[in-house]
């Protein structure tokens, strides 16, 4: 079949490479508004061929937006205006309720599936997708009673044979949930970053002791702005629920260092340890 | 020679299976108040057996104190008592003013060397040791000129043998950038831990969505309380300076969300990027 995609970066590219790595007879036309990343993705094979908007979503028969949220959200109408009626959309973006919502208007939101992939680096661009990304990985469908059984049946056979794991929930549980689990993460090690990068204005050598560790909880802050500054403003409401809730238990660590108590830091730490339960299930 | 090592731990064990692993002929004498942790160091090979801290102290020419760092407080001047006069103490403690200063006011400082060893795993105990931890690793050396010469060399020696890369500086400058570049990180991730936990408790599948991103910055929220309570104890003072400019990086985040400014948000973010300079040094 042909398959549309819109944002040939990370995941984009990741996603057209591992359904080639399938060896299925597929033809993939690339869309970018970026020329560079464009001519990019062709040259490293993650598409067959560039083209516009409105041709590749015209011609497609599965079409994926694989955009930063905020231009997910003005291509969402569009792409369902050109989709030929027996087409699938899917959208790869990290919050869903808008998008359901904006969908949920429209003649065709039967050909919308809305997909979230639990997946990604701190590395952005088609030169960061690698065919292997999606493999193993969650990926959540939302809403997916408003979606055609056809489109979800298409859509949920090619996740299973990229060997990807499915969850389905409603969009505004989804939308709750990722603020913790990830989008919290994000911030953490941004402000993490800054916070040292800071200091290093007065003292020059703070980086020299850095290790794994340091290493570990500031990685994400390599993430890509154009990707990450959008999802914040989508998610807004549940992201500064759980940033307060995060700022809280800074100042309750900071309160019991201050005060010296050293048993109640002691108990934090030891009940901050049941992450070992979670991490269990997604370190392999 | 006879090595000494108290508290048979992930540092103290990954330090005797180091230099095991240099096939030389020494005899390792382990001390360890928790017998079971004895049992197993023994059990494990980590040393070739186990005796008191006064015994082993005096036995020792190299003796290693691996405790938390509230222990080695207690610990120093003991050992330096015991200690004989042309063997070499070294403590491998994340806090280095406070020892400095305890082993300055004695006749024996000379034969004190103060070491960190920026190395480690968010998993505590014998079983957690291994021989290649300290591999390629930096270790620091605080205030080398309160060191007799022949103790320094002898220590140098010891751990170039371990592949280690050596680096010097005063303890008071150590103390200061460590809470920054790895006191810091595990706050950040024993309070990441700590807040989804919490959510937990109304949204029972919070988890279900969390992927590499999350395990990430939350992986040192495995890390053992008893050592890390005394660490932020220790360094009371730079933990709470440096635990302060995170919060107000967040609480610039939250502003920021909060009125929508997705422009200064990108912009923030597009700085803490400049941490790819860092990382690049670190990870390999």
């Amino acid at each position: 079949m042909k398959i549309g995609i819109v944002g040939l970066g990370l995941l984009g590219g990741s996603f057209a490479l591992g359904v080639k790595s399938l060896g299925e007879e597929h033809h993939f036309i690339g869309v970018d508004i970026n020329e560079e990343n464009a001519k990019t993705a062709l040259n490293l094979g993650l598409v067959d061929e560039i083209s516009t908007f409105e041709k590749c979503a015209g011609e497609a028969s599965l079409f994926v937006l694989a955009t930063p949220v905020n231009v997910i959200e003005r291509q969402m109408i569009d792409a369902l205006e050109y989709l030929s009626n027996d087409a699938i959309l899917i959208d790869l973006g990290s919050t869903k309720a808008s998008f359901c919502r904006i969908a949920n208007d429209h003649p065709k939101r039967g050909r919308y599936v809305s997909c979230h992939p639990i997946a990604g680096t701190e590395n952005s661009g088609p030169d960061a997708a690698f065919a292997g990304l999606l493999r193993h990985k969650m990926m959540i469908i939302c809403d997916k009673s408003a979606s055609d059984d056809d489109a979800l049946k298409t859509v949920v056979a090619l996740f299973k044979s990229l060997d990807m794991r499915l969850s389905y929930m409603n969009a505004d549980e989804h939308d709750r949930h990722i603020a913790y689990v990830s989008h919290l993460s994000h911030i953490s090690s941004f402000a993490l970053g800054l916070t040292v990068l800071d200091r290093e204005k007065d003292e020059k050598s703070v980086f020299a002791m850095a290790g794994s560790g340091f290493s570990s909880t500031v990685r994400l802050a390599k993430s890509s702005p154009a990707m990450w500054a959008p999802i914040f403003a989508y998610n807004r409401e549940n992201v500064l629920e759980a940033l307060n809730a995060y700022i809280r238990q800074l100042e309750q660590f900071r309160n019991i260092i201050e005060e010296n108590k050293v048993d109640e830091s002691y108990d934090l730490m030891q009940k901050a340890n049941d992450i070992r339960r979670i991490l269990m299930g997604i370190d392999k």
